[in-house]
């Protein structure tokens, strides 16, 4: 067997052992070193191409396709920088456990460290935030060598998925020739295992019954529990953790990332105005639970955060089926490293049925008169993000997935996108919050969920504008807002606002940049709308649309750090007044 | 001395420090946890800030600007992500030993790998690709904390510059409250040492008379001898490597990126169409060395590394201030340690004045014979790339820098660009070649050359398209030439060329844009020129021009490739019928 034949083996065998253990997609960016593992899945029938030039893009491309359908994305680019791009996404991926396989295109040894071109140092290139790095063997077609490179790659798929889910980064020495010898049948089966070399079964943690019993003890002795539950990626978890607080009658407070806020499951535990009716110190006393059991990451408010600080004294239980030790606050009593839908079911025969509902009847009252004095925010007649975003339950269609953008977005999300019975995903990229990628992410999600929508401000548009060519380039369709406050809006809401003298320079950091000319380069439409008529009315128009569709609602960083200010007063006098006893 | 009291003293003394040391700018870009060491940054007078969005743009400006002052450039970011978009300019400057500054901000220890918002691991980031790196301690405000963050500074900067030259990173923890107390006099003044707290004097690597003496001897021996230089940045470098040529009557091999095809030295010896004749078996007989003595990284140019590896039995001198091992080839028989200005200098004296100057005859003669015949490519009326290159030299005004994008622009460069006395900067990313953040670090270079001219294709262009907006911004002066084939040029050179089922997707890669929106989006001008009276006319305009020009130069990637091989086989022919004596 020569050079070619060897190299055309051995890869062939990883990418055909890819694809038994389930990867169906691969984002390439272009380039030479990358040449033969780019060709032999190109040839490859069940695997779908996609091929994006920034690799920065492509990665965050990946992240999304690989977070919207819960299954591994395969990264694929050349040596040098073009890995370096990919960093951010990787970071994120790590953070957000979302699985990805990276695969870089790397000089072999002998032209490593010694001043090659397009040769960097790219062992470990990710340091720890991969959950695993390998550096593969030189192409051999060995048998021995053939099953090396299947089994590695069924590893690498499990070890994406396994929880917590997150990148795995193999790097590949290539010698040339590089050119694959595509000429011979059957390049990817193996004759004696034509079903795939290896099969992985991953079991999911469980406690035993000690374990259990233990906590459901503690749980039966506190009437006035709260469940608490942030950004979770668990299709069946819903309906477990609806249960759970239906048995405990415990309400549910619930991040929009929770996906708890919206679907056909029991709604009645469920909580989402906390956002503004915790940052009222009557309400904070009133609704002081006993006990708390948090699921999923850290909720995105502030005020639930600074809600949960005040209740220090609190037993705090957090189930975290990935092990991880998400506890900014560092408040947590008891960890518990279960499987969060296992948890739920095999905990709920072992509780008793709460018959106190008072605690939960306090924080569904609240709920109600918070949601009702938000209701303000319909009377304001111009433009504004927070009534944007309180009317985005009614614009979007049912089973619509929204990617919210990063800073203020997904903060206003939080605070004014309530419950609603529709079918409506929303994702984020909340593992470091960054502002980069976030159309590719989008976009990447959009090849798996539709109708897609993205929303979003305008440095966040701005960082990831490259972006947008995948929606040329395959003709996603995504639709998009942007909130155009010509800069850094949410540090308006931070203290360095009232120190006047670098503020717009260092924080405000108006772009002065009129986005249609890029849109309509990417093919995109493009509206900018200035009253709520003509908002509603473009966003009807984008359901018919295929494509990319943008509309921009421009907004002031001032007027909206004042809108909020105000509603938050008002809702807080409401809730106090109330808590009072008058009418 | 309270939280924000020290917090603030401890910044500034960095701060403060880090200009005694010799820092002058400073690329910015805005987040949260950042704020204290922008805001005293801001507020220090003698430091110019640059505030860009996108980091990855960032850290590409900082490496143009440090590049091209050979000063450091500090990066500030946030945390999160923001860090992981400078990854690719952080290994750029690292492997072409570029000073760079890089400052993150991160969460206190308490608040790290707890699933905090914007945090992830920024220990060591960035891995083996930093010369130093360095955790932070908390801001404190005592006398002996304040000595270390000036300290720090010192080290950092000279770190950074000290040969190699290239990337440090620190990471400050920093707690909330992060405004810092501006209110204070002199936060920057340490009473007791007004001009600064530590001064590091560095010493360069240089050989004791035994070291240079037997290299001289053996020099002495060799009357065939070649000199080599690839990418270099010593101010003195020409006229110390020129006159060691002199002596020794060697020819000097020049890549364009050795600085030796411009500027009022002597040219004698000076070789630059080796690219093309190298590719004439006749002329590689022809003009066998007997040693070789190797300066800089390793030349751009493929024929040239051929034209080595087939003298592999040829003692081979790398003479390296930097102490790498900058030798893909694996050729060397002596590594020498020092500094290269230093090692010419001492080096002269020892030797004896070669009184055979035939080798350099022939070197010579080549010279002539292939640039007469790449007269031709004037002939060609019609826009092409290489005549493009080709007519370069006369297209820029006296004291241009020419930023040139990777793939095909810099190898055409090599190939067409020829020796002249303008005084001409050719500066491009060569450390590890990538085709990201070319326009960026351009426009950082922009900041300290004038006038500057980029020429790069179209999907280096697009890679960067975002970097734009500095000259927006910032009012840099910048022309652009984008050869727009539509795709990867340079991917018609390579074997995989010949295999047509998969080219176009994976490899061609056309993004069929429009740049034109885009360019007007940032403020710039913007001409698509189809003839070369066109674009000479167009040339002349930026003469004129402020800000942004980008002319468009529309090429076809199969014509292109036709182009250079009928070039390169009618000068082969060329030089084959002049070494057979024929007329």
């Amino acid at each position: 067997m020569n050079h070619q034949q060897a190299l055309t083996k051995y890869i062939a065998s990883f990418v055909a052992e890819l694809i038994h253990a389930g990867v169906k997609d691969v984002v390439v960016s272009p380039g030479s070193r990358s040449t033969p593992i780019a060709m032999i899945m190109a040839e490859h029938p069940d695997l779908r191409l996609h091929i994006h030039v920034d690799e920065r893009s492509a990665a965050f491309f990946a992240l999304g396709m690989a977070k919207a359908s819960r299954n591994p994305t395969v990264l694929l680019c050349t040596s040098g920088t073009a890995a370096a791009n990919y960093f951010p996404a990787i970071a994120e991926a790590n953070l957000s456990r979302v699985p990805l396989l990276v695969i870089t295109a790397d000089r072999p040894h002998e032209l490593r460290d010694v001043g090659a071109p397009q040769a960097m140092d790219q062992v470990n290139l990710y340091g720890k935030h991969v959950k695993w790095f390998i550096e593969m063997s030189h192409p051999e077609g060995s048998k021995e060598m053939l099953r090396y490179a299947r089994t590695v790659a069924g590893r690498a798929v499990a070890t994406a998925l396994s929880s917590p889910a997150g990148p795995v980064h193999l790097n590949f020495p290539l010698r040339e020739p590089l050119v694959p010898d595509l000429t011979s049948e059957n390049i990817f089966i193996m004759p004696e295992r034509e079903k795939g070399y290896v099969h992985i079964e991953q079991g999911r943690l469980a406690l035993n019954e000690n374990q259990l019993r233990s906590i459901a003890n503690e749980l039966n002795e506190h009437k006035n529990g709260l469940i608490v539950c942030g950004e979770i990626d668990h299709p069946t978890f819903a309906n477990a953790i609806t249960m759970l607080a239906a048995k405990l009658q415990y309400p549910i407070i619930a991040d929009p990332l929770s996906q708890l806020r919206s679907g056909n499951h029991e709604f009645v535990h469920i909580i989402e105005s906390y956002d503004t009716f915790l940052r009222n110190d009557d309400a904070v006393s009133h609704l002081a639970p006993d006990v708390i059991i948090r699921f999923g990451a850290m909720p995105i408010s502030k005020a639930f955060s600074l809600f949960m600080k005040k209740n220090e004294q609190v037993p705090q239980f957090v189930v975290d089926g990935g092990e991880g030790w998400r506890d900014p606050s560092l408040l947590t009593t008891n960890m518990v490293y279960c499987d969060e839908v296992e948890f739920c079911e095999s905990l709920l025969p072992l509780l008793k049925e709460n018959q106190d509902t008072l605690f939960l009847e306090k924080w569904q009252q609240m709920n109600e008169i918070t949601k009702a004095a938000l209701f303000r925010v319909k009377e304001n007649e111009s433009l504004s993000e927070s009534r944007l975003f309180y009317e985005l339950v009614e614009l979007l269609p049912d089973g619509a997935t929204l990617f919210v953008g990063n800073s203020m977005p997904i903060r206003d999300v939080d605070t004014f996108f309530f419950n609603n019975q529709k079918s409506i995903r929303i994702m984020a990229n909340r593992g470091a919050n960054g502002i980069d990628g976030v159309i590719s992410s989008a976009l990447g999600a959009g090849t798996v969920h539709k109708p897609m929508y993205l929303v979003l401000g305008d440095l966040t548009f701005f960082h990831d504008l490259n972006g947008l060519i995948a929606s040329k380039l395959y003709h996603i369709d995504l639709s998009v807002i942007v909130l155009n406050n010509n800069g850094g809006g949410i540090f308006s809401f931070l203290p360095q606002a009232s120190h006047p003298q670098h503020f717009e320079r260092l924080f405000g950091t108006p772009l002065d940049l009129d986005f249609e000319p890029a849109v309509s380069m990417y093919g995109g439409t493009f509206s900018r709308v200035s009253t709520w008529m003509e908002l509603t009315s473009s966003f009807e128009q984008t359901l018919a649309k295929e494509g990319l569709s943008v509309i921009e609602v421009p907004t002031k960083r001032d007027e909206n750090l004042q809108e909020h200010r105000n509603l938050w007063d008002y809702v807080s006098r409401e809730i106090s007044r109330n808590l009072r006893g008058e009418s």
